[in-house]
């Protein structure tokens, strides 16, 4: 694989799907398939995996009222400072969790530093953001809701806006009933985190990794076969095809204007991590647009050329591109139909925070 | 009515009510009462009707494809200048069609100058805006989207973005399918305002209405009652209690600062309507805060005394108040569940024009 810069490499898939090549996933939701594994369905899952119904994790609390409260904060915009700003606004669920901008736009309209990733199958990541400076999506749930340029709330006016409203109050003693007193910031990291956790987009590549050969066609397998034969899977394993691992990575905008982000640097310090960033996930790439952590790529097809060269050293021919392209669009799957229902949100009272514009 | 300061009045709804009074409405959802009405039933029908199922004049188409490409056009953030403000981001359908806002917020961070009103059941009153400027929710819908202070677009934008993605180009046709070329900027207004045509929320008042007296509580018809005794309903009537009369307003915080909305005056250049705004729906009233047309008052009680004052010339006693806000919260209403399922938007195209943010 000439040409590729990792600084950090999940091998866990490799080690893993090592495993697995040649059987059929026993835990699939459809019957289990007689038929023998073709050799392309065999080299797919030496690094892709079907996804899993959710990405909760063994002993994790995943009650209907905490995913419920979970989704009523996730849309909640009276937890910014101008109560005009939710999570949504930026991972938009009509839009596959993001908002198709460059970057974002926040409080004052001020722009954030780097394109907003979908929140669709974030949990299944090794860490969160760009630069992987949280953990999970708990943790990573926390940050815009306090960070200046995007929600600019306070963890105190969160709690303010919150009790506030008897039916919030309730919502968290559901959500959390076994701690005394759960209206707590964290525990809205906690109600966020188990609701994104939901947020799995299955396609018909799992139902091919699972077992059906037909569930692809026939011009999306050679874009399979093209994206491995060009090295793509290298970077992109796992269910999430990413999200496992740091590479580095200069855009060529950054090349053009001198500005290069510094990455995963600004979280480590370390030098090997200069310019690193978190390899996205290709799940719904084909609606996430615009591409790369600062979103200076709109065409997908043209994204694709840039990482070929950027990261695998190599110059993919139109046809190549096109069928990677193809087996790309395959990776677009359903939108759970929870997520799409709109909470109704309780009322503010007159112990409500009012709207801060500054 | 001592005080009472219009400047027109509507009075169709007294006219078809004297001849409804003591009449149990026929085209009911539930089985015709027999019971006869009771006189607070009675005194309610001169001047309160029960909602329609839906706003749709007769005539008018009402296809399940039209109402679809309504509610997308109404979620979708492309149609602004900045690729991130929609119909849905200051009429928010999670929190009853209003963004709790004193005014909105806009392109560029800038403030609009008036409270969005919401969009629940504003199909039904006579006129649109605050100053009336529009005839129906068709019109009203295109002129947010053109705003210099709102959605920031043009006209060239918008049917830009909606020719960029086949998907729209093939809802349009579905939606009008006798029209040669239906994507026209007209047409995205006669979309929105048939989603907005669905957009009924029923209540148990529109029960008691129809005949059944149990509907609310005892506590709930001292409050109609004391609403109309206090006179309330001389302006609040019809189907939305509500806009379909224009009135005289200043708020306290106009008169305070000097600084008085010429409100319709602007639009007919008629003196007798300066100060005069559309009187609003009280219809979900308890969750469309802040009130009045700058959203200079958040509390309810408040703006029940402070109305009751400057238009009724009354000083309501707490007691009074209390009631009528029971009757009030009683106006809270059903959103329909299909507004509440977020569209999937269809995807750009390397054709569909780059969001500006100026």
């Amino acid at each position: 694989m000439p040409g590729l810069k990792h600084t950090t490499f999940a091998i866990a898939g490799l080690l893993f799907a090592a495993s697995l090549a040649g059987m059929v996933f026993t835990h699939c939701d459809r019957p289990t398939a007689e038929v023998p594994l073709t050799e392309l369905q065999q080299q797919a899952l030496t690094f892709a995996r079907p996804l899993p119904p959710d990405a909760f994790e063994e002993g994790m609390d995943r009650s209907e009222a905490l995913i419920e409260l979970g989704k009523m904060l996730f849309f909640e915009p009276r937890l910014s400072k101008s109560g005009l700003i939710s999570c949504n606004t930026c991972h938009n669920m009509a839009t596959f969790g993001v908002d198709q901008l460059p970057v974002s736009v926040g409080h004052g309209w001020q722009k954030g530093p780097r394109n907003a990733p979908t929140v669709l199958n974030a949990a299944l990541h090794t860490s969160q953001f760009w630069d992987g400076r949280e953990p999970d999506v708990e943790s990573q749930a926390l940050m815009p809701i306090l960070d200046p340029l995007e929600m600019a709330a306070t963890e105190e006016h969160v709690l303010a806006v919150l009790w506030s409203m008897p039916e919030y109050v309730d919502h968290f003693r559901e959500a959390f009933p076994e701690e005394e007193e759960p209206l707590l910031y964290a525990n809205v990291g906690v109600a966020i985190g188990a609701f994104e956790r939901t947020l799995i987009t299955p396609t018909r590549f799992d139902d091919y990794l699972r077992g059906d050969a037909g569930a692809l066609t026939e011009y999306e397998k050679r874009g399979l076969h093209a994206f491995i034969e060009a090295g793509c899977h290298s970077c992109h394993g796992g269910p999430a095809l990413g999200g496992r691992a740091f590479s580095m990575f200069v855009t060529p905008a950054e090349r053009a204007s001198g500005q290069k982000d510094p990455g995963r640097f600004d979280i480590t310090g370390n030098e090997l991590d200069r310019h690193a960033f978190k390899v996205p996930s290709l799940l719904n790439i084909n609606e996430t647009h615009p591409y790369l952590h600062d979103g200076s790529l709109w065409g997908l097809g043209e994204t694709v050329d840039v990482v070929a060269r950027e990261m695998l050293g190599s110059e993919l021919s139109p046809e190549q591109n096109a069928e990677i392209l193809a087996f790309l669009a395959a990776l677009t799957g359903e939108i759970p139909a929870h997520a799409l229902k709109l909470p109704v949100l309780p009322s503010s009272t007159e112990q409500t925070p009012r709207p801060v514009f500054d």
